[in-house]
């Protein structure tokens, strides 16, 4: 952390004791929880006589710019542990906290009328504590033990200046905006329901499409470069998964087993079952060697409910998976081609920003020391090759191999995980998966398990992030929107709708007898790229006018212009 | 049955009678149990000293043509129970089927040395079998009771001229040629593994590609007609099947529920629930009627293990699945609609034979009579103004609604379920799905359930047997194989097979060191459409030799040439 970091978060404990001071000041009955910085602020949890209101933060943050006004200094006081029980005789929350402490001696920090348990740094005076903005409330059970009472947390955000908060703020507003479970709902992207499960996703219409055109895309590049794409099922049987590992080391998150046929089978948590059953349903050669397989496969994990979380933390989703059955050897050129892979698609998305991370050999470990070794070298120097500078997560990797991970930066430069590439020694000797080498003896295969892009529900949670539900042409649900100023200009415009998709573009008409103004509201609410406007100018001379949704107007274009420059947009992805 | 089929029949079972015949000459303490006629032919169950073995077979035939020679009458002789008990006094089989007929009086039939309890009719005499084969012998349990003695049971076929019993052998031999899971394996098309599970199909690559590009086509003929396609959990809470129906009707074939944080979830047997649910995610007006909602969606059902049969008879399998939301007026058109998707889609495969058959109200029922009524005339209306004839199964609809069922004629004149459409006013009502009408009321939707393929499994089951594993060009997963004669040819036939692809065309090269004849042989057998050889001639036109799979040698073309013919061949789907 650098010493900017440390004032920073310095002042940010400091704005939750001027809170705190607030608090009192307007409850003096007040008992107080704890009260640190965080990430971007700070919060303090307290208890008090009733519930807090979003009205009540702006006055709270009025007190706290009257004790910044006031300048009052932080003043640090060692005491005995008696002298506190003494001061903090009505906060039992503070004499809880007093008594886990093992010292005799504890510290006190004073500003103006409030006092706390605290081993501090502080800022100098309450003057120094930048720019700061109360945000929001929520309740925190006490040391977060639910048997524990439900104590009120108020969040605030604060930097060293204005701008930056200003700046902070603004980015939040624009990220509540993309959210990607609030533009699932508006532009009918998915849902989730109580009734089906909790973290069990139903893809609708448009967002199927883009997730279709996705995978097309996935596929197309992958038939590209030698993978073969497979379909296994998403259940076997039980046995498997002990031999796999997967059930003594994974368990929390396996469903429970079925029954069948007096069987146990067990809802797949992973791909790799199936694509080792078609490596192994004849001999192989080492001539067949690299074998991709891949699979847009849907596996299913428990996660408790709590950490569920909108596309990116579900209970089923879709890996874009593949497996590699390669030699040692062929791990480094593989590798190097996995990434090559994920940076073209990634990038046709418009992603260019990558942390990548190499996890290596933790101290369980499958396999010898010098396939270890071998493997690790190739993905360093895999990664070396194209010139891609890494972070190293020593004895980060699984027990069965080491690994690379991905994280994107989207367009509001917050990271998501992306690609993993993850070399397996451990399920080949498990299932004995072996091909015959040009000695003609058996050699047990090196597994290489790879996404490009993660999963299809948390890569579409981004990428409705990335683009704020405005999806690039290529993949908008519908590209074109017809819309006649009036209803005799209905007519025409349901040709131009009928000849735009007999080209292969998707285009709708709004039909209803709204006003002009309106309709193109809704259809730039719903993100369309074209809008094709119709009255008796553009019937006159066979054409339309075209706004696009940000709000272009491009004016008057022949039908065979608008195609045209629709399926420029399309074909070069942009 | 008409009176040729009678007489058929007639002297199957009369052939029986002198198969039995001809076992007791070979075997003169066997001890026989039943022998009818069936479809194509007839068998007759024996308990014999010893297994049969395939090489008893010609012998038996040979004794069987010696009584034909003899032409010998089969004679009926009506004697008591009594003295029926005597002559079958060494035969425990006929005794048992003695003492269970009422009658006092029963029919014997004779022939030769022969003399079985049988009610006939029987040929006048063994001149008369006409042609027959024996084809095969297998275990069957007396009277199909596993705690009964296992006999031996051989089975033959028998038809009224040599040229049918020809016709019907090359039919069953070319049908034995084109069985898909003969040809799965040839074709590295798919697996079954015990250690997954009876039942659970994994598709290699080769399968996998014909499946996409079969989907794909699928996809895009549903976007054309207006159908959004989704994606729906795999699993659900139980209560939601419970609620369905499916819990108390189908029970039988549904898996064991999952335990998932105290609640039962079951993996899903059908794909209304989600669809259901994405429908009621928001309030629907009149205005979006019809809705039609599609999905590729793997279902799992359980089967008993010995009614799995390759792809048709499965565990988990994929319908090209949709579900009309509409009301009762909509019925006509959508269905109307259904079938001519259907018999487009099915036409490009080359199905143009169908039978149809509209199942009509059974004695249990949901919903009034009036919707019934409603419904079946409408189906009835669509086929009718359709032109196709069609048979009712009167009683035959599921408790929920009518139904219509489709099946098709492959090459070999097999029948195959193919399409169905189903109403259903259950769920609707089950699950209260409703749309605000134009009166602004709420009102109940009608549900269509259809399949155009009916499941991927078995339509490409149908399609490999079909098409005898040479699929049409657009489906084949090799298009073109590139034959170097020689070495000095491979760098040449690299070359064109980059072309080849950089065009989108699958291309391989075969570059083994093998002769010429052999690389062709290998490509028939895995009946590629287009083979290139390349030789000295060919690299010095910058051309090939085409030959088709078919043996067809259609000389040298350019390479252009190839593309366009390859192209041709993919666009027309033929």
């Amino acid at each position: 952390m650098s010493n900017n970091d440390d004032r920073i978060q310095t002042a940010r404990h400091s704005a939750a004791h001027a809170m705190a001071e607030a608090v009192l000041a307007l409850f003096p009955d007040a008992k107080f929880g704890i009260g640190p910085s965080i990430e971007d602020g700070f919060y303090y949890d307290f208890d008090l006589p009733r519930p807090l209101t979003p009205d009540d933060l702006p006055i709270i943050e009025d007190v706290m710019r009257k004790i910044v006004a006031r300048d009052v200094p932080f003043a640090r006081r060692d005491v005995s542990k008696d002298e506190a029980r003494v001061l903090f005789a009505n906060q039992p929350y503070k004499l809880e906290l007093l008594e886990d402490l093992d010292e005799d001696q504890v510290t006190l920090y004073t500003q103006g009328s409030f006092t706390d348990l605290c081993r501090g740094p502080h800022v100098a005076s309450s003057g120094q504590l930048g720019a700061f903005k109360l945000t929001r409330t929520a309740g925190a059970y006490w040391r977060g033990d639910e048997s524990r009472p439900m104590l009120q947390r108020i969040y605030g955000v604060a930097f060293d200046t204005e701008e930056e908060l200003d700046a902070y703020l603004q980015k939040q507003a624009e990220a509540a905006k993309r959210d990607h479970r609030k533009l699932g709902r508006e532009l009918d992207l998915f849902s989730i329901h109580e009734e089906i499960g909790p973290g069990l996703v139903c893809w609708h219409p448009n967002g199927g499409l883009v997730r279709q055109l996705v995978e097309d895309f996935w596929k197309a590049e992958h038939h590209k470069r030698g993978y073969g794409i497979v379909y296994t099922p998403h259940i076997g049987k039980l046995e498997q998964w002990k031999k796999s590992g997967h059930w003594e080391f994974y368990r929390e998150n396996l469903y429970s087993p079925m029954d069948v046929d007096g069987q146990q089978y067990l809802l797949r948590p992973m791909n790799c079952l199936g694509h080792i059953m078609i490596f192994k349903s004849r001999l192989r050669s080492y001539r067949e060697l690299p074998l991709r397989l891949a699979e847009l496969g849907t596996v299913y994990r428990y996660e408790r409910g709590g950490v569920l979380y909108g596309l990116p933390r579900v209970r089923g989703f879709t890996q874009d998976d593949a497996h590699i059955f390669c030699t040692p050897e062929q791990i480094q050129p593989e590798v190097i081609d996995v990434i090559e892979l994920a940076r073209f698609m990634l990038a046709t998305f418009g992603f260019s920003e990558y942390q990548m991370v190499l996890s290596t050999r933790p101290d369980k470990y499958a396999g010898s020391l010098e396939v270890w070794e071998q493997a690790t070298a190739a993905l360093a120097a895999a990664l070396e090759s194209l010139g891609i500078s890494y972070e190293t997560d020593p004895g980060g990797g699984a027990f069965y191999g080491p690994k690379i991970d991905i994280k994107l930066s989207d367009a509001m430069g917050r990271w998501w995980q992306g690609p993993t590439i993850q070399v397996d020694f451990n399920l080949p000797q498990r299932f004995n998966v072996c091909y015959i080498g040009e000695d003609g003896g058996e050699h047990l295969v090196t597994m290489i398990h790879r996404t490009v892009l993660g999963s299809m529900e948390r890569f579409f949670a981004c990428l409705v992030e990335h683009y704020g539900g405005a999806f690039p042409v290529w993949l908008s649900p519908v590209q074109a929107r017809v819309i006649p100023i009036a209803d005799r200009h209905v007519e025409f415009a349901v040709k131009i709708e009928e000849t735009l998709r007999d080209s292969g573009i998707r285009a709708d008409v709004d039909e209803r007898s709204e006003r002009m103004t309106s309709k193109i509201r809704d259809a730039q609410m719903a993100k369309i790229p074209f809008m094709l406007v119709i009255g008796d100018k553009e019937i006159a001379s066979e054409g339309a006018s075209v706004r696009l949704r940000g709000g272009e107007d491009l004016g008057l274009h022949s039908i065979e212009d608008v195609q045209s420059q629709i399926r420029a947009a399309v074909k070069s992805k942009s």
